[in-house]
């Protein structure tokens, strides 16, 4: 056992952390131990904190970029000084349908999330990356390929992989006209990644000041509240990729979608889907997702390296991540937060 | 202008028809008469007469099959005596998007209904296939093929088109599991066509009784009030068809589907469709889609007379209609009623 210094939620539903000491356990014989160097500030940490999964006491933090400092008995894909990338998940049965088709994420057994989940052998609760360590099997530990900036390239873990995997499942490719709703972190990066991919990527959004964002971006701005746009746009997408975070209206992502095309829902899949008859004038097809599997990290990343793509960040010390997480609930962000660990290495003021 | 005999409804709301006399428009240079042989009875028409979209003064029926009996001057494609089949829809703009696409059905300037919609020239209301006689533009009616059974083909123009197309757009084929629940109209003919594609098909049925007739149309029975059968089908289906009319939870429906698999709901397309992180939980697809176009319609009816497919029909005489509304609402159909129009010849007793 040793301890490590991370931030953690005192009050169910108050995104207010506090500096505390928590454990981490010894190293098994296939884990490792990892200096977090930078951790992503996800929306979903916003979620769990305002207390969606009627939780407590969490340390947040899933999209993690560090340096291996030790590792166990067992180990042979890490040595000391590597560095490394941490995402979404940290453990799975391995042995269902999901598992073996290198879709982790949906282990049937449920995967162990990074925070907020349960350790499958000692039964703990997990807790994340806004700390100085992490502990995890090797198995869910991601080399971080040359060349990749550890801060911009620690919110691919999350923001990255979560519209990265259902694009590559959808074939998006040259030829394919791909529409993102809502520019935050997730959407920046599906702009990139689209283009990447030799896709035509359009931005939908209500603001026309996004336009030169949007350009810089190798996109093209169409906003949606200009209804000639919206109108001429009917049925042109083959996938719509919709990172809007709160609740609203689909039917017009619907009437953008192409003949079987693709609306893919990522920001809010809390909310219900469209009565059926929506998605059947055109045969649409209305899909959500969850982050990624290990296989398609792996892809995303060397995709990343050879691309030169990371998010654009912000990097804060991480005794800032007060202000960050206030400033994401209010959009205030261009586009993903990004905590400095090192902080951390200071005693407390 | 002439006029022939058809059933129409007299009570809104009510699945009561009456025999009455219509008139029938005098030919277009591209129009054909078709003399009325055979009409299936479509679900659709329940809902319709049940005052669905609050209409009066039906004359229902879009699945039809029966013989030229004149041409307009202009008509190429059709002769006297001609055996032909009429779908769902009698026109479209032409011009769209979806049109040019060869998806007629889903015109953005609205298909022309075979009954209910508004004739795109004089404005007049259609009148469907519960008639005698109906006159139609040649583009919209299709040659019946040789060898099929002119009864037992007729649902193939609604009910097998609206399985037909989307099961071909999903790319259904050998290695498929496809899964059909709901062994209607639609749903034994989605069996039939799945398996006549190469597919390996299941059928999801609340009812072990139904074995033998799951197993005379070449699928298999999966029980859905057997816990255990439906646990053992977690993600098994690469396609699952959804033909059940009345309104019903899709949650067990989306288990069965497999990762990147799409749900296709038919039967009951008002309903709402389901949280969308039930959808993500495995990255399923959740689609509808509306009968189909002219050109699978015509693929769809080479297919089946190529492979010997047909409806399983209970043929009455076109006087028994209130009969066969009754017993279709009842669920007490296997798996088609058509009527036979012949009786029209005679005056009414």
């Amino acid at each position: 056992m040793s301890t490590t210094t991370a931030w953690r939620s005192v009050t169910p539903g108050s995104t207010a952390l506090a500096r505390v000491t928590i454990e981490r356990r010894e190293l098994r014989q296939d884990d490792i131990a990892v200096r977090i160097d930078y951790c992503g500030v996800c929306h979903s940490d916003l979620h769990r904190l305002h207390g969606l999964l009627g939780e407590r006491d969490l340390v947040p933090g899933h999209e993690a970029t560090g340096t291996v400092t030790a590792v166990g008995a067992a180990v042979t894909g890490f040595a000391i000084g590597d560095r490394v990338a941490i995402g979404t998940i940290v453990d799975s049965c391995g042995e269902c349908a999901m598992c073996l088709a290198g879709q982790e994420n949906y282990c049937y057994d449920r995967p162990t999330t990074t925070y907020g989940g349960t350790d499958r052998v000692d039964g703990t609760q997990t807790m994340g990356a806004y700390s100085r360590e992490y502990v995890l099997r090797e198995k869910f530990a991601f080399r971080l390929p040359d060349g990749l900036d550890p801060a911009a390239a620690a919110p691919l873990m999350c923001a990255g992989i979560s519209v990265w995997e259902p694009m590559r499942a959808a074939g998006v490719g040259p030829g394919t006209r791909v529409a993102v709703a809502g520019l935050g972190g997730l959407g920046h990066l599906a702009v990139k990644l689209a283009g990447a991919l030799g896709a035509e990527v359009t931005v939908l959004s209500r603001s026309a000041a996004k336009e030169a964002d949007v350009r810089d971006l190798g996109a093209t701005l169409l906003v949606t509240t200009d209804e000639t746009q919206v109108a001429a746009a009917r049925g042109r997408f083959g996938f719509v990729i919709d990172t809007i975070p709160g609740e609203h209206d689909l039917t017009p992502l619907i009437g953008m979608t192409g003949l079987d095309g693709t609306l893919c829902v990522l920001g809010n899949p809390l909310q219900a889907g469209p009565q059926l008859w929506a998605l059947g004038a055109g045969r649409k097809k209305l899909t959500s997702s969850g982050t990624g599997g290990l296989r398609h990290t792996v892809e995303m990343l060397e995709f990343c390296a050879e691309h030169g793509i990371a998010a654009d960040v912000e990097v804060l010390p991480s005794s800032a991540v007060g202000t960050a997480l206030d400033r994401l609930a209010a959009g205030d962000v261009r586009y993903r937060f990004v905590l400095d660990m090192s902080d951390l290495d200071t005693p407390a003021s």
